[in-house]
């Protein structure tokens, strides 16, 4: 049986080696990896996760790790404590590897990140970082956050499996808050199987993993109403992907928006726009010097913005969760696409939320596999949304996806 | 017109003579508040609430003072941020005085906090010195926290006005989680007016102090299922009230359950189990030979409790929820009692929130206000529960019972 010692020398040889490149470590020490690793060889009781390497993203307090939440603001700060993910990561054994880059705040000013398989690219974001580390193989498993398209969008970009869970599925506590109704914890996998597994023991929620596979699963196919933004080639390995899932036995149906999905849109903007100026009132108030303009410009409020529109705009999101239940209660998932298209090229941006923003506001699952690669050979991903709360089952036909599109 | 200098004169003067009694203090240093009182008084431009006293639970994060949690576990600690609250608070001129004592993680262990009126007696809790503060005379405005009882069970024990918004009112960042899905800011006052004010100005809202009181209140009247759990002189207060009312032009009306009220507090119980164990898992996990030993046994997770039950639960919660919307639109708010009677003679226990925890889970915004004195001679108060979002209207009704009851 490998040691994890020797588990955590792989992922040691493997940051070494591309860590230079890519850049996808806010703090990583290979001492206290070793150390670590180390320590839980030398455990009599085996959690159902040891020795696993998990990579935590920036905005996620860790008690024996800076946590910097992706910003000169908090550089170098030690928290008092681990969120609750990490310490029920800790408690079942788990590597913890080290942090991974954040935007700032998890929003929209870039961190150093280069795409693992393009350096002149973006990994996407807000969990560069922490996509990039699992596309380059350094963890098979990393944390992220989600409050626009911050997990299902890289995961796409770089080629791997990405997983948004129901909102209220995982706890959040311990997380940096951008918009509080919104944020979510995310998972970054080389396969689905992983992140279930992990989000289970996560969750309390064996049932993430356990969830026998469907034969033939019932897919909704969904062209949101912002399909004319999907780049070509995205758009023609989405049609290929169904046509691979409809040879391979899978029930595919084309559904019609079963209510006003661009409003998802505006509230999902009115709702950031009310509540990040209020999520980060001491950044905005005491510490704008330290922080990067685009984030400057991202916190304020918009002026004219009531509470009245932001309670309207949660009436509209509200109103479009309830049709778009009855819709989703008849399949296993709906298939959409996950991004635009490839991960574009620069760092001074992450990528458009476009295709995430609708079904985060709707705190619906959402699952990322990969689906083939673009015109310029990098990666392309399909996205499958689920009911709320039916993370057992989208999880579980995402393995079917998942495999059907990498055979 | 009073300079800032001199209202943290009188402020500290109050503490000095009360403080050695109640305890309600965590953190206060009489130099900081009189530099920080001469800050105030030296700035240009004045904000709404320039120069207002107000106390700040320990759970609350500040960055210029320490913030323990209640726990020993945390003493000592400097966050490197406000919560957003207090930076609101700052931002708009408020005279911050100190950290008032908080059980242990607003949770069951209590601090040292004892009742102004009687320090036989608890004053309440968790927000036990945010209570004790306000009604001592110390401050005028106080904040806490509520996930079962916190706010308007101690606002009640110790005569003053006390408020719970409607979930999601006011931005929650930089408090310490308890449980995720019921964590809600609270107010204490003198008035509701100063109340209204506060909240007004940091959540946004003008309306929460500006709505229009009416002229003759409709008043739904509901004797929970646990009535019976009331003591005799407070449901002698509660008839006596609603007499006053009734003649002073208030639309009283009785109500029956529009569902299932008992099912509330299994939810709640449930919930809580679920959440609790999650949001302070390091803690129990890596901190616990730290804290109080009610707290490590309240914060273990509970055998047998499944994810599925925790589901069933929300469920429930969500249905009644639905069913109390409709019966609450008709009316300006709902009375009912805040507390079973009198603060409890003793310190181990802040006594029961079972005249709390169904409308905390129903995510209702609660107000209290004193109502009389009891078979002890200490208060006994009168709780206005309204629908969700009316917050301005309940605060509106509520100024106008709180003007007839102190006749």
């Amino acid at each position: 049986m490998t040691s994890v010692a020797e588990v955590a020398r792989q992922v040691a040889a493997c940051i070494e080696a591309k860590e230079p490149l890519v850049g996808a470590w806010h703090f990583y020490d290979a001492a206290r990896l070793a150390a670590e690793a180390r320590r839980l060889d030398g455990l009599t009781e085996r959690g159902p996760l040891h020795g696993m390497p998990i990579a935590i993203k920036d905005v996620i307090d860790t008690v024996d790790m800076p946590t910097g939440y992706g910003s000169a603001l908090y550089e170098g700060f030690r928290p008092p404590k681990d969120a609750s993910c990490v310490a029920l990561l800790r408690a079942a054994g788990a590597l913890i590897v080290g942090k991974t880059v954040s935007t700032e705040f998890a929003f929209k000013g870039p961190g150093k990140t280069r795409h693992p398989f393009d350096p002149a690219r973006t990994p996407g974001g807000s969990s560069s970082g922490s996509a990039a580390a699992v596309a380059a193989g350094m963890v098979p498993v990393a944390l992220g956050t989600q409050t626009s398209g911050s997990t299902i969008r890289p995961a796409a970009f770089c080629g791997i499996a990405g997983y948004k869970p129901s909102f209220g599925l995982i706890d959040r506590t311990g997380i940096k808050v951008l918009c509080d109704s919104l944020d979510t914890i995310g998972f970054f996998g080389r396969a689905v199987g992983d992140i279930a597994m992990v989000a289970g023991v996560l969750s309390g929620r064996p049932s993430l993993a356990e969830q026998a596979a469907p034969a033939a699963p019932r897919l909704a196919v969904f062209r949101t109403p912002v399909w004319h933004l999907a780049e070509p080639d995205a758009a023609q390995v989405f049609e290929d992907s169904l046509g691979k899932l409809a040879r391979a036995g899978a029930v595919l149906e084309e559904i019609d928006d079963p209510g006003d999905f661009m409003a998802l849109f505006s509230a999902h903007e009115t709702i950031m726009s009310w509540e990040v100026p209020r999520a980060l009132a001491f950044e905005r108030l005491a510490g704008s010097h330290a922080l990067q303009a685009v984030t400057r410009e991202g916190i304020a409020p918009v002026a004219g913005l009531t509470a009245e529109a932001y309670d309207a705009a949660c009436a509209v999101a509200g109103a479009q969760a309830v049709r778009w239940a009855r819709v989703l209660d008849g399949f296993d998932a709906l298939l959409t696409l996950p991004a635009r298209g490839e991960a574009p090229v620069g760092l001074a941006s992450t990528g458009d939320p476009i295709f995430n923003r609708g079904w985060t506001q709707l705190t619906l699952p959402c699952v990322t596999v990969p689906a083939g690669t673009g015109a310029s050979g990098l990666p392309l991903g399909l996205q499958l949304v689920g009911a709320l709360g039916s993370d057992p089952r989208v999880l579980a036909a995402a393995r079917v996806v998942e495999s059907v599109l990498s055979a």
